[in-house]
């Protein structure tokens, strides 16, 4: 078995790329930060609110999410969605993906003979 | 339009992950790194070997791969296999591949809609 460390490592590394597609794909309706940690975790994509707030701050600056404060609440939150260049973005890493799909399971086959 | 940098990040990031993943998986039997890089190059995945070669020794190293000197044609070449503890990396990593896409499926579609 490999260590827990190296396997960690890998799972991360692959992670990291498809969580940004998640995050995107997820914002092309408004949406605040808690909302959007309980959607992706209902999809069983294992993210924290310490790794999604950061993110979502990123992309932000990246100008792929735009935000508005909803002060209608007596608690007020930030909502966020895709900016036009953010659905640029998502339109790429999504033919990416699709791209990688295809190669993958050529390489590795569907799933029945994986490992072997 | 995004800066053609940012969109390269991303993209990388994308790949990176699923790189590993298709080394592994091409290397259930013994390849060289050339006939390798082929073959990943077939099934449209963009690597070039400056950047598989380092790939493989790292994986090595890693005891992720073995390796094996074939001396019998003029020129020697050096073989590459996934060892046992590559294979585990190999199904768990393909696993999680699964489970992505299927969190990535439910969040955007199945790519009907895509960037929508």
């Amino acid at each position: 078995m490999p260590e827990n460390d190296t396997m960690q490592n890998f799972l991360t590394e692959l992670r990291r790329g498809s969580l940004t597609l998640a995050v995107l794909g997820s914002l092309r309706e408004p949406r605040y930060g808690y909302a959007l940690l309980q959607i992706l975790q209902e999809q069983q994509i294992d993210i924290e609110a310490n790794t999604l707030y950061p993110l979502l701050r990123r992309l932000e600056s990246q100008e792929l999410l735009t935000s508005d404060w909803d002060t209608s609440e007596s608690r007020p939150r930030k909502y966020y969605t895709v900016s036009a260049k953010g659905k640029e973005v998502l339109r790429q890493l999504l033919t990416e993906w699709g791209n990688m799909q295809r190669s993958i399971e050529a390489i590795c086959g569907k799933g029945e003979d994986n490992g072997k």
